[in-house]
């Protein structure tokens, strides 16, 4: 039988701001990539994030980011390997502890924003997330696109990388994403995108934006949660995917 | 054969900025207070500070404090009791994957600045610690004032409060601390500060600022080492401790 | 005629969070508290605001608060005197760059959250305030509590203290205000808090929790904007003073 | 006659982090780069440093930088150019407020670390920088690179550019600074960098690292503080400009 796991950004809040619709979000999904306060997420957003993971039975992640608080971890921060390296260090084990009060623990990393996007190509900085992950202990799998450096370097260390698909975005005949600066790129016909994503998880094909059907091999399928619509669509992937028999379940 | 702990801040570094002389107090001390990021210590100082302790054979020891880099942890903020504990578990997590890394683990708690000062009264912030040292595991010692509230919660929380005296602080008859106010609260001769911490580790007496001598229970004794002058005064400490047969070893 | 002030907070958005529907309330009040960036606002956020508000022709005012953007400035935070001032100082500075940038300049200055609220009765915190104000120069008018210190401060500085009513808080018959810890502190019934700001504007008087009419001479009245009943009560307060022939218009 | 400005960076402390001998700095210079709090320098840091730059009879120019405390200023951050134009605006804003209140005001801009070196060639960043001068308003002068991207800008946008010569750096013949990952990049000889400086001063050359006199000229040097050794050359620069009969003298 076919399964998939499907994840998304939570914990995003801070202080008085709030961010996104958790508890929506942790009906439709089967792994929840926390954030750890470097680009969002207080101690307290992160202690109860944690509570409502394990209350859903949703798998938690270490969602790190770059230390850009202003910038949501958005922006590019050219960091040494060192540097980087403790601060992913540094927010695995703030989350993991607070995770572990809530009665569940860290079981996988995925890197947030500009440095999700960085280590696709730069090497020291893919080396060091790597290198902080084995740090940590457990050997816990990464969570990263397809293809990218940070993945390959994931493995060379003898870790798990975890391919991951993008429920919303358009996809070239190549297998890339279309950039977000060409029209197109974000979708929003969740028709159109429940059935790709089923498609990706039943027959390992996706419809490119040309029409062709390409290979994608992803594991997991990240739905987003920050808007109303966002919400909606994570749920409707959810639903197309439970119809067509594809049972949803974490990658670990 | 008496015995005693000598402990001191470190790991005070932030960034660019350096403070006090670890190196020189790692040889002083037989535990650390390690900054955990929300006072003092970026995570590369704090995985260099953790790696430091561990080479010299010193145990390591959280130092958690409020949400305030601007004022070094020195300035009470009036945080609600989750907030309060849901941070210092936060800290705790992040200093323990660092402390992990580098070979160690954490073995104690101990609050920082004006946290340390609030609890010795408050009760909400002084269980707050306590909640959190609880939810993190493993039971942890709290390295604590003696007669605090925060002393008392840890203990009928079943934890174990050890209690410290200060070397560099003038006492009163009566077993407090010389108000930092009051002329001669903090003492500057290392031959005396010396002498009196050889009395407290071998009869469990110190002598006040009257002369009288004064029962005291501490298990620890607080060295600092921001200053050259404390810096030396750490190793007098010691030297005297070591001469007067004083074996120098870990609470733990 | 009768005229008065209506006041709120903007600019509380912070990077990639948003909070409140700024230009809803710009189409109520004629004065703005603009955060600074120490409680809420980044730089970007604070020039949108301020070319808002010169659009809209709302009166500038610097909402100044204590260093804490994990807590929103709502913590009270044990700083020094000078520590203070100059924190005050500073923000001021800022907005005041990006408010003439947009065409405006801060023509009043209202502390926010825990400041304001320490402030009421803290003398060192009110003379730090004060003190800031002054040392910017062109002596602005301060947006206070009626009766707080800080506002007796200001008055004995020379400056122009202002007091403002709180439209949707119940007052007790000795013109305090209700605490929040007692049921029915918040207002929401639109027609009676509208009805009895008419009344504040045109007779100076306030209907108190236990129905008596009690004597208010606020100049402004704060209204707040950060929920949708927030904005409404908004709309509502500022249509049923025009109905009652009140002059919208800030007290500078 | 002869003359040159001397500046250097100052009030780079932080809360309870001291950084620099900025009572020596201001015996030698006659222009200080004062931080603006995103890089370095809390409020009253800025306050105090305004106050003795005041009373020294030193230019104040705003240091302004990256928002990165943890890096010092000194990591690119790939921010907007809105984000980055506000930022700056809002840090020469909160500087004026303290530089006035101590007596002083801004005079000029200097771009710090990263933010200085990026806008050598990042044309959105040096246009960024231009732009917060200009929106600042009294067109005040940038103190930059020769040759830079951000000097062409300003020039262009009405601005004044001055060019600045580094003391303690060694050149190469075509006038460009040698790399700090070469030997021989950073310069120790005092003598040698004093006669050096002369040399630029009186004869617009300065020796490059082969021995060739280049043509160079910079209506600055810029020395630096933050070792004992560094604030022995920054001594030893002025003594021997003024043994040349050098004014030493703000450029503004």
């Amino acid at each position: 039988m076919a399964f998939i796991d499907l994840n998304s950004d939570v914990g995003e809040s801070f202080g008085n701001w709030t961010m996104g619709d958790d508890a929506a979000i942790f009906r439709s999904v089967s792994s929840a990539n926390v954030a750890c306060g470097f680009h969002a997420g207080d101690p307290s957003t992160i202690a109860r994030t944690c509570r409502d993971a394990v209350a859903a039975g949703v798998v938690i992640g270490a969602h790190v980011g770059y230390r850009d608080l202003a910038g949501f971890g958005r922006r590019f921060l050219d960091c040494s390997a060192t540097e980087l390296a403790d601060d992913v260090l540094y927010q695995m084990g703030a989350l993991s502890a607070l995770a572990t009060a809530a009665g569940g623990r860290i079981q996988y990393v995925k890197p947030h924003g500009a440095l999700y996007n960085t280590i696709v190509t730069h090497e020291t900085h893919a080396q060091a997330v790597v290198d902080a992950v084995k740090a940590f202990g457990g050997d816990l799998p990464l969570l990263l696109l397809p293809g990218s450096v940070a993945l390959a370097r994931a493995e060379a260390a003898g870790l798990r990388g975890v391919a991951e698909a993008f429920a919303d975005r358009a996809y070239n005949p190549d297998g890339t994403l279309v950039s977000r600066r060409e029209a197109g790129a974000v979708l929003h016909d969740e028709d159109a995108v429940a059935a790709n994503m089923v498609r990706l998880a039943t027959e390992g094909t996706i419809i490119a934006r040309d029409g062709s059907a390409i290979k994608a091999e992803a594991e997991s399928i990240c739905l987003h949660g920050d808007t109303a619509g966002a919400v909606s669509m994570a749920a409707a992937v959810r639903r197309e995917l439970e119809a067509a028999g594809v049972d949803i379940r974490s990658f670990v």
